[in-house]
């Protein structure tokens, strides 16, 4: 079968090893899978990712996935949708032509394996891929598999969400309308923060913030997200989600923060950052850092795609077949033009 | 009246201004104030000091206090203990000889001071001081005036202790044993907590950390704090108090910090400081920043210190007059030889 491969920091599609499943597994076909921008990262910092995950692993003992070795060829793509082909022994939640979605992590008799940062395992930007059939989840009838495919970025956005302070006696000032911005605009929205205000360089991003569910958009050029919030509200506490991930983020979001606040930081800085610890102590606030989600949100976003509470459609720029790939890595790094980009394998 | 004034960053001992009260205040002779590691930082960087409390005031309105100007004389000193000797118009709280405390603001028509960090209004480093009646609490019969003196850096200790998620189900790390690491690790044990585990690279100060209630403590040239809580416990849920306030503190707590931590963040640093992000958003953990005290917390450290919760008298390693003061500083620099230092003005 093919795949895009990332192979000496570059994307090349290539014939690999056809799949079979072990016991418990089952091989689907690759139906949509997003580009994530941490694949973005991985191609050329795979080494920071890797130290990440180590770090990650310390105290999770034999439930963490070992690091990828970045110097072997690696199938990227987490955010996927697929289709069940084949199943494995001891398989009693899927059957063939069954669609899907699953936590990208498998398991096998070695321990786990994150799906799209394995050397073994493929990731979605790959005609098929194992899954460990209890991780799946059977797409709603009638859910476009182009859709379900956001579960798992959508899904970070809730987790962000659940896991911050915010009320629906709160206001949320979302710093970057990028995927994880959006979804925890949709994820706030759907809470019934009544003021949610949204900051993006983008005017794609800014307009595909307001259709997600942000009351008060602007440009940070004319005006910060915090400033603007002050001038819509000002004086709900507030929780700030920093969702752009470069450095001089947190500095930043620390002066402009009010007394009290929370900064919920989901955004994934990937360098050493700098910043005044004396402001943050002089105001008293609170940084909450956020990665990923759990099974329940990873089912209960499947859901709300499907039920409509999302409407995930408008995040999807644009499609490409794998041979699109490494262009698409490259049109994302402009983010006026694109939010989601999904690979269609097949 | 004499006074150790802050001039051109030395400490000299200078003839200043008598005192008489205003409406609502009195004057008092001061009977202690310790030295406080902010004064010692005032003394070289209080343009520092000043930037934190504009980042303070920020949402504050009125009831932030003006920043001092260290181009003018600046007597400090703002953990005192003091004997009222004169009271204004309508005061009713305080009566001359009454020996009281008091959190470290006077109030008047122009709005509210900071005492020790004022151009106006004199610290403790002074014979005299004025106060505003209204937050003067007296201190209980038979407390020594000495042992009151330490109820302001115990209140900081207690504060952070209240604003942190510790529980008795948790257990703690402190990092640094200075007055404000001795402060929490008191309030932790007066809360119960089982496991505290204390750190730092002076035998007096691990000493004295043992003695305010630590139950491991380690020097961390031969074992990290949080490698001993992993040796002695390792399980519990943990908080890690920040009390050192160098650069490189909080990337190092974030770096040894277990999944899910909190890091309550006490120690003020006063520069730009680096960590990586990625580490903290990896585990999820929670930074929260904390700074001074309620006037409940205040109060009740004064009861704390009163009934002999907190068996503060170890923590008092050197006594100084007003001559003194200069010298003290210089002494402080080694944190070898002392925890507090007061000076005794009178």
């Amino acid at each position: 079968m093919r795949a895009a491969v990332m192979r000496d920091g570059a994307l090349v599609v290539d014939e690999v090893e056809e799949l079979s499943p072990q016991p418990g597994q089952v091989v689907a076909e690759v139906l949509a899978c997003g580009i994530c921008g941490s694949d973005l990262h991985a191609l050329h910092h795979a080494d920071q990712l890797v130290e990440m995950s180590i770090a990650m692993a310390a105290d999770a003992g034999p439930f963490a996935p070992a690091p990828m070795d970045a110097s072997l060829d690696v199938v990227m793509g987490h955010e996927f949708s697929a289709r069940v082909l084949a199943v494995g022994e001891n398989v009693g939640n899927c059957a063939p032509g069954d669609v899907v979605v699953s936590l990208p992590i498998v398991m096998d008799a070695g321990g786990i394996h994150a799906v799209g940062y394995d050397n073994h395992y493929p990731g979605g930007y790959s005609q098929q891929l194992v899954l460990s059939d209890v991780l799946c989840t059977k797409v709603p009838n009638g859910l476009d598999p182009r859709l379900a495919a956001l579960t798992e970025p959508m899904a970070v956005g809730l987790h962000a969400v659940n896991l911050s302070a915010v009320t629906t006696g709160h206001a949320a000032v979302v710093l970057g309308c990028g995927p994880v911005g959006l979804a925890v605009i949709a994820a706030l929205r759907a809470m019934g923060v009544g003021t949610i205000v949204a900051g993006d360089f983008s005017p794609t991003r800014r307009e595909l913030a307001a259709r997600m569910g942000a009351t008060e958009v602007v440009d940070p050029r004319d005006e910060s997200a915090v400033r603007a919030w002050r001038r819509v509200d000002g004086s709900r506490p507030l929780v700030i989600f920093e969702a752009v991930g470069n450095p001089g983020m947190i500095e930043s979001a620390v002066l402009e923060a009010p007394r009290g606040a929370q900064i919920l930081v989901v955004g994934v800085c990937m360098v050493a950052d700098t910043f005044r610890p004396m402001i943050a102590v002089g105001k008293e606030l609170n940084l909450q850092f956020a990665f990923g989600y759990d099974p329940m949100e990873f089912v209960d976003t499947l859901g709300r795609i499907a039920e409509g509470t999302y409407d995930v459609e408008p995040m999807i720029t644009a499609e490409v077949p794998l041979d699109g790939v490494a262009d698409a890595f490259t049109a994302l790094a402009d983010p006026d033009a694109h939010a989601k980009i999904l690979v269609i394998p097949n």
